[in-house]
């Protein structure tokens, strides 16, 4: 079922979504909010865009060119509908498309920054495999895979421009793994955790292509405190 | 000069250190304190154990057989009275030897568990070098490089074995690709932080030997808290 919804701590944001599908969750707050952008930032593609909340989030934080690149053409529509009310659509070039072959139609090194929530399962990993196709394209890794997203960054990056990645900490060496194979160096992390006590259970990594080696773990964040409660750092997140 | 110190918080173990050289630090307490010591663990090796402070932290946890090598002469020297004024010759073995030599003369699969403070700097890093040799012996890898020390795991640990490492977070990517290409799986990461807001600046690793893949990230241990005291988990370290 298709609903609309404010966009939570952004009043004048609204995003559809389809109930039978997916969210938009956490994640898609955290990443934009974990992204340096520099005035010197011109051009920002994001990869599997969804319901496009992270371009959204983006353009309250900069005038970059941003490009969203989303697959499943019905995900694709919704995300149009959402980029029309809320009159995003000269910020945000939205494109139905398999980033592969985005990737292979552009030229290289166009891009300062490149950020994708990407699905987080490996198609092995089917314990949370969903019967919902919607989903499965989403959570696993069936059409992008996390050596494929790399390529696209190390093709589609310029030099010394940065790829923003959420994901799992389980799969966090995988992905510096597949970030080195490309050239792209990991930079920056920052661990989530549910609370004080907990395993962390979200990492926000950022590599930059070519970059020197180094490095920097940031300090942590919690998403709950004792009371359970959202943290101020998160409250801050919902503006 | 040599002078005899209790160990904070462990008020029947004294130290021997030499001011000249280095005392022991926070990062040698973190290590044993992070080591998972099952019933089953019979045999430990704690490698460049400069004044013995780990297996001797590890003596009071276990009545596993404990072998500590140490490549410097008087360092050794110092480790071996450390180990005579609190009567631990029985349960710790002091070696005087490069452990690259240690680990020739030994039969493959033989220690539960590896443990290692080893030095944090590259040879090429002379931002901290110091004209003393045994300082620079121990923070630089000039006797010991993490490829070295990973090539000593992998023959030395049983299978399912694990080695710990204190390190820093700079060079985590190097350890874990250093462990991979010897076999040894990272397992279990603790991140280190002197206080909330600041970047961590010491990791706490455990890999296992032929381990399946997947990394847990446990909870962050700060060091201080708002009014620069130790946290209470710092403290209870100090028994």
């Amino acid at each position: 079922m298709k609903t609309l919804n404010y966009l939570l701590g952004y009043d004048n944001i609204k995003i559809y979504q389809d109930s039978e599908w997916f969210k938009f969750s956490l994640d898609s707050i955290l990443l934009p909010n974990f992204v340096r952008i520099k005035p010197t930032v011109r051009t920002i593609l994001d990869i599997g865009t969804g319901n496009a909340v992270i371009p959204i989030i983006l353009s309250t934080k900069t005038s970059a060119k941003i490009t969203a690149v989303e697959i499943q053409k019905d995900v694709f529509d919704l995300a149009k509908d959402s980029l029309n009310i809320n009159n995003l659509n000269n910020n945000i070039d939205l494109i139905n498309m398999d980033i592969k072959d985005f990737s292979k139609n552009q030229e290289s090194d166009i891009y300062d920054v490149i950020t994708c929530n990407p699905p987080y399962f490996k198609i092995s990993d089917t314990s949370y495999m969903n019967e919902d196709v919607h989903k499965q394209i989403a959570r696993h890794e069936i059409m992008l895979t996390l050596e494929d997203l790399m390529m696209v960054g190390k093709k589609l990056l310029k030099n010394g421009g940065s790829i923003y990645l959420v994901h799992r900490p389980e799969r966090l060496l995988e992905i510096t793994e597949a970030m080195r194979k490309n050239n792209i160096e990991p930079k920056r992390i920052k661990f989530v955790y549910p609370s004080k006590e907990k395993d962390s259970n979200i990492i926000l990594i950022e590599g930059i292509k070519n970059g020197s080696i180094g490095l920097k773990i940031e300090n942590p964040l919690y998403v709950y405190d004792d009371e359970k409660n959202y943290t101020k750092e998160i409250m801050n997140y919902f503006n």
